[in-house]
């Protein structure tokens, strides 16, 4: 089942959504939003399955489904843990700046602790109020968790995933150097993260889910050009059942936990760096990864990171179409 | 007023507690929960206040108040935003391992963001997989804030202040030097905090709270021995309403964010690192600071980190008695 949240007070009001993102029924009868039904997901979601079937067959009347409409799946969470799966992404970001890659890094998930008291909607406009702490996007894939007991296995993380969806994890690319040489990790260049309009349980993926990774590409555009097409499920070092152990290795996770993949990135056919898909590439999920590139290649980066304006959509597609809708945000607001 | 959250399902049953600590009435009928109350505050914090100004002229029935059976006033919550505004804390820890502390830390607030899912009543156990983990309490204030704005300056953060209550920011130290040297921050390394019974709104502290800060002193207890008794309002480099103002540079922070003190600490009378309570002093209000001081004293750090069946108590008083009730807890569980 498809599941979204429309833009109503501080928690959304939950609908389901058909296959095809063409239609919505009010499931607030089940229950009224999405984080009250991650918190007793055995009795909610087989009800919500139900009501979804229904919209399926054409037995609910529903409404058209306006992704304008929609606020974040969880419009606010109670935790945003983002991996940085694609490791590949990792090593570029080091070798830009000259610093090897520790081995470590291929066996010990790198996370962080995310704010995540309000996210942004699909349609939402980046806030952005000054251009020169250097705006960017990064593509991502992300689960939401039921309830995971402190030091699950990698198995029992990837059985707590219950949604799937996307992320624009936004950053702020210039006031990361000066935070993380404090020590204490992000949070100033880590600002609101917008969302898929809809998260999806898994078996809406298919084949496609397996082995704890999405095996689809995820879609990518700069002010309508595109920009990245990388296989989601191509390079991603540690899957999502790995993630979800990492973040539980010390702790419970509540319900409704979001774990992130980190920037979707794949790797050029050499083993280097990707190229753009305008040179036939897989492209890239951030600016700052093409800038690296740039940097390796031309000793600078050239490519400037968003402005005003700009445009950033986000998608992944199925052979039926878009499977989590668009993320499709203007800078500025 | 003082509002405390009974250990009831996953957000808790909000209650007003007496002055003295003694008696307790439900505020459910008013509003369930304590984040529901935050939420919109304007409307129900008249209400509630109401309510307890009833309870403590003996015009509510009201029953025994007992913080056994209290969950974390936010039993979870969707922002813990960490501080670090006790810079001679952390000048400290980098003297302790010979590193310089730059110029910037005593202008620029350290901050990291915390895990908020799931915490701790005052009384519960800590949950200790592995005492090689390094496990030590830190006794810090926290304040409680509404909706902030982006860009919030100083006096705004410190006016969004609605509570403050005292918190045990657990640490596994061992497991910290390897995270931080990965670049993101703290995951693993920073388990589930625990809160003090209530929380209480600012009038409730009197004079002793101005200026953004609280000028009490911090009393801690580790096996019953009085391990620190700092003064909060002493050495505290960054007041709440430029930590508040910190956290929402980049991004709104929604009601019911949680804003760390950092661990309280005090400097010597000579400037120097203060003196252990047995000593005469201050003491310490987590253990890693007295093993750096033991460190700079001796070459090598002497007291251990908490094992199992250690207990750990954190409370602040005033002339009528206890302000928040105490934090009191066992390792293990």
């Amino acid at each position: 089942m498809k599941l979204a949240s429309l833009n109503v007070g501080r928690d959304g009001r939950l609908v389901v959504v058909s296959k095809d993102l063409s239609r919505q029924s009010d499931a607030s009868a089940v229950v009224p939003t999405l984080q009250a039904a991650l918190d007793d997901w055995e009795r909610h979601a087989p009800a919500l399955r139900a009501l979804s079937e229904r919209l399926e067959q054409g037995a609910l009347p529903g409404a058209p489904f306006e992704p304008e409409r929609c606020a974040a799946p969880l419009p606010r969470a109670y935790q945003w843990a983002d991996g940085s799966a694609y490791v590949n992404h990792v090593e570029l970001v080091r070798r830009a700046r000259n610093a090897e890659l520790p081995a470590s890094f291929w066996t010990d998930p790198l996370m962080y602790q995310g704010g995540s008291d309000g996210f942004l909607g699909p349609r939402q406009p980046i806030p952005l109020a000054d251009e020169a702490w250097g705006c960017d996007m990064e593509g991502e894939v992300v689960v939401v968790t039921r309830d995971v007991p402190l030091g699950a296995t990698r198995e029992q993380g990837l059985d707590a995933v219950v949604l799937v969806g996307l992320v624009n994890d936004v950053s702020l690319r210039h006031l990361i150097p000066g935070e993380l040489a404090k020590g204490f990790g992000f949070f100033q260049s880590k600002p609101a993260s917008a969302f898929s309009p809809v998260f999806v349980t898994p078996d809406e993926l298919g084949p496609a889910w397996r082995e704890g990774k999405l095996h689809r590409r995820l879609e990518v555009f700069l002010d309508g050009q595109p920009f990245g097409r990388a296989d989601a499920g191509v390079d991603m070092t540690f899957d999502f059942g790995t993630l979800v152990a990492h973040a539980a290795k010390t702790r419970s996770l509540c319900a409704g936990t979001l774990v992130g993949s980190g920037t979707v990135s794949n790797r050029g056919p050499d083993g280097g760096p990707g190229k753009a898909v305008s040179a036939g590439g897989a492209g890239y999920s951030c600016i700052a990864e093409l800038r690296m590139v740039e940097t390796l290649q031309d000793g600078a980066p050239r490519t400037p990171f968003l402005k005003r304006g700009d445009r950033v959509r986000i998608e992944m597609r199925d052979e039926a179409g878009s499977i989590f809708g668009a993320i499709d945000q203007v800078v500025g607001g």
